[in-house]
């Protein structure tokens, strides 16, 4: 496979063709926090920029240095970015040099790089992951953090460095490009929008690279086990499925695959469900199938999901509070040496509604809860398997039922999850193309010494060739949050819109899906083969979503 | 996807394509074990035929009444054997009918079937699962359950009667044919060889169907992981296969994948490996990579492995003498209400050995492996999440190793599981071209009146064309085991042959893999595309195994 991959010749949208006779005018000007504004002087007021083939007056062409670097969790199409920005430079400027910063943002502070060979780039155009350098986690927030990136990019003679990343590494690049500008280094920041969750996004940026292929992989998992689960007629299918904070993978996920029941996060949230509700919820359905001797089913979980569940918020918080070494308690907690003993103690001293929600769960997940804290001394929520967790207590529910009837209701769970498969398989071929045609207008952007914006594409649910490029202020996506009890600038997260048109297309069919099986299978992605299977992106983006 | 893949027309090898001029003729006589031959009295003596395209004498063509009957878990191919025999019956005589037994050989047992049309059947082609029909894993060994099938096809007038399924449901289809030829019933018993697991093979049957999907499928998953791995550089993702009894599938996904490691359970019986051992092995690993600052990696580990450990062995029979009511301690042991009490009552009541092995297990999979007992009180060892095991096992290993050196050696792992997204599957170009030539195959058989034959084909790892048909005596494939403590004539479970092709290849490279990383990533199956891409079945099946 990889070899065809690396041959493949992405299309380029017309406007970006011709990298010299690129013209940005304004296509909206930016309504910027005032709070905000003030922390980037340098970069505001702002708007985002159209972009269109048009005539530019001559510019010298000399040799571009361009720094890139990933950041995060890989994303398919990564490597397409690099491509892309590679080509572009060279095309340039065949004496153009692209910097490649290892192991993430960690190669930034301590510039450790490498420049990058045709043959580097050659060898991963369109194949997934980010292997060609790595990537990493590292936050780099505190000024003498960023100060090690200045001293970098001084050394390695800059004219621009491309972040590869998600909310907190473009919220970083935001701070980079003004702090750059405020010591008068040239060297322009150019972000790059990455998750496969798709929760950066904007007006302007439809959907971050990534989502496209992860979903799509995923789907190809979800609507084969559809099929399995109605040919064995004999068990229910959990699937948890990549999304902490936002649920649009699942969202797609389901419109692809139409399952018995997709839970979002966000209406669950909405609704102010909490853990026993959605028990009660599931069960439901379960006992509805088997009324038409129907013991199967499909079920869809995002895994933040128990995170936006009422009960379980206040549960957290509670837990939170409680396990902190100021709390009157800490010294009577701390003696209860034994894991079963500290849950009892816990259950016995924390609210009522708090304590029957943790009295839901099976002990040993419980027990877990209690054990494992994060760096902050906070419960670590995201460490529950919620499929695993809602199978064992649906199946309680349903044996609860069964005695109550006098009549056994069958329920047998299996549970799975979707998760780094989807984040380095080979990118689809929108994503390809997306991620080609981001990395050219990032050169594009460094050709033209354009800072601090983010580079995307408007239109990406027209055909390829009429994509219309955009650079979108990073500080444009920027408010405030409150992080570790501070008030901090941040790109939001963008949550699934219960008003947008992928959720409701999916309320509009998820009653249909629920006792009359319609699974869809997919099938794996292809890359050859009928256009109508190979070329459209996921429904999201079909249908013009941010 | 599935109307373009309902639209494709496999290629019909060229001895079958004219199904009224297959010839039979002996391709070798059959060597049967004489106990065996006596309760097949009308079945053997036997040999293996071969088919051929050559002139037969004119013979009249009646409609035919066909049976056909999905058994155990689904596979990848299921509907086109379906769609093979269906095409083959109707073009012989078009008010020939194929009737569709429901749920498995629960619907042959009480006569629940369908007569399936030509737009049920159009409806499946080329599609994954067993979702037309259902299926179940009901046995069919009691005599009076013998008499209820043939009941059956005596009440629908069959002229033969397909199963598809794996080794037991083939065993029963052999006892089916002496049955059915002792009470002078006409029916012909077709036998068709399905499992993904690739061990219901023999010298004249190369494969299984739904084996080559399934490994591609999974392939595709674990190629993905493998970039994933070598892009974050931070964790080791232990993988476990499906596959009980014989690795096959392991080895196959191993050879397309190139792991770091891959257990393959037939050589860890053989070399005696302990589970103490293999965790030391999978830690030197670790070490050896830590060493070269790698601190992720690949591990593959088939489902059946923990099995096949000498002292898990032993640990488990010594458990379900143990747990028999009959044993001396039992009263005492029922009197340990508590999990915990138990898991400690039974360490202090088994061999030192197996107290040693069982105190290696993190206590709540210990304590779940007393908890939960099959039918027949065994302990259900094929609960254990092998990849999470040993995760934990080896996490510990490397901390002890890290307290004992001063120094952390760092290790993250991830576990996974490739289980039912490769059941059902749309099956690959190979199995649908395999599958609707088996079909066929076994409609010539119906036309020929041929009983007792499991249908297959020689020469795979040749084009399609050239494949030869062959017709298998079901009790060639049978020998004797005991099960349940009684002598049963069953069908053999092939075993990964130490000595085969596949294995050797392995062999042969593994040692490569453990330290540089020499990741392969497939891909998704494509069903359109390079033909080197689409064409080809997996690496087992190229090599002529079997």
């Amino acid at each position: 496979m990889e070899p065809y991959r690396k041959n493949f010749q992405p299309i380029i949208p017309e406007a970006i063709q011709d990298i010299g006779r690129v013209v940005f005018e304004k296509k909206h000007e930016c309504t910027i926090d005032s709070e905000i504004g003030a922390l980037f002087p340098h970069l505001v007021p702002c708007s985002v920029l159209k972009g269109a083939s048009a005539t530019r007056e001559h510019v010298e062409k000399k040799p571009l240095r361009v720094g890139v670097v990933f950041s995060g969790g890989p994303a398919p199409g990564g490597h397409s970015v690099i491509a892309g920005l590679f080509d572009c430079i060279k095309k340039w400027h065949a004496d153009s040099s692209l910097i490649g910063f290892l192991n993430g943002p960690k190669g930034l502070l301590r510039n450790i790089c490498k420049e990058l060979s045709q043959i580097d780039v050659d060898s991963v155009r369109n194949t997934g992951g980010f292997s060609l350098l790595g990537s990493g986690r590292t936050k780099i927030e505190a000024q003498e953090d960023i100060q090690k990136v200045i001293d970098t990019v001084k050394a390695q003679n800059l004219d621009a460095l491309a972040v590869i990343g998600g909310d907190d590494s473009n919220t970083d690049a935001a701070f980079f490009a003004e702090a750059f500008l405020q010591q008068g280094i040239r060297t322009c920041v150019i972000g790059l929008p990455k998750t496969i969750d798709g929760d950066l996004q904007s007006d302007d940026i439809p959907i971050s690279f990534g989502f496209d292929t992860a979903c799509k992989v995923y789907s190809e998992i979800i609507g084969n086990i559809g099929r399995d689960v109605s040919s064995a007629k004999k068990y229910y299918s959990f699937i948890r499925l990549m999304g902490r904070v936002a649920s649009h993978i699942t969202l797609e996920c389901a419109l692809q695959t139409h399952p018995n029941l997709a839970l979002i996060s966000e209406e669950a949230a909405q609704q102010e469900l909490t853990l026993k509700a959605l028990v009660v919820k599931i069960a439901d359905l379960v006992e509805e199938r088997a009324k038409s001797r129907i013991h199967y089913g499909l079920i869809l979980v995002p895994e933040g999901l128990v995170e936006h569940l009422v009960d379980m918020k206040h549960l957290i918080a509670e837990l939170n509070e409680f396990f902190a070494p100021t709390h009157p308690l800490a010294s009577l907690l701390v003696a209860c040496s034994k894991p079963g003993e500290r849950l009892d103690f816990v259950l016995d001293h924390i609210s009522e509604r708090s304590s029957a929600c943790l009295a839901l769960f099976p002990r040993h997940i419980a027990e877990q809860l209690l054990q494992e804290r994060d760096p902050h001394g906070n419960v670590q929520v995201s460490r529950i398997e919620t499929e695993r967790l809602l199978a064992g207590l649906v199946e309680a529910e349903i044996h609860l039922r069964s005695q109550k009837a006098g009549k056994e209701i069958p329920f047998v769970a299996q549970t799975g999850f979707c998760g780094y498969e989807g984040r380095s398989a080979f990118p689809s071929i929108f994503d390809c193309t997306y991620c080609y045609a981001l990395g050219r207008l990032a050169g594009i952007f460094a050709i033209q010494k354009m800072t601090g914006f983010m580079a995307g594409f408007a239109r990406l649910h027209e055909s390829f060739a009429s994509w219309e490029p955009l650079a979108v202020p990073l500080v444009s996506l920027l408010h405030f949050e409150r992080r570790k009890g501070a008030k901090k600038a941040v790109i939001q997260r963008v949550l699934v819109d219960l008003q947008g048109k992928p959720f409701s297309l999916f309320k509009n069919q998820c009653a249909s899906w629920r006792l009359t099986d319609s699974y869809q299978q997919p099938g794996p992605m292809q890359f050859w083969g009928p256009e109508e299977l190979t070329l459209p992106p996921c429904l999201t983006i079909r249908l013009g979503q941010g």
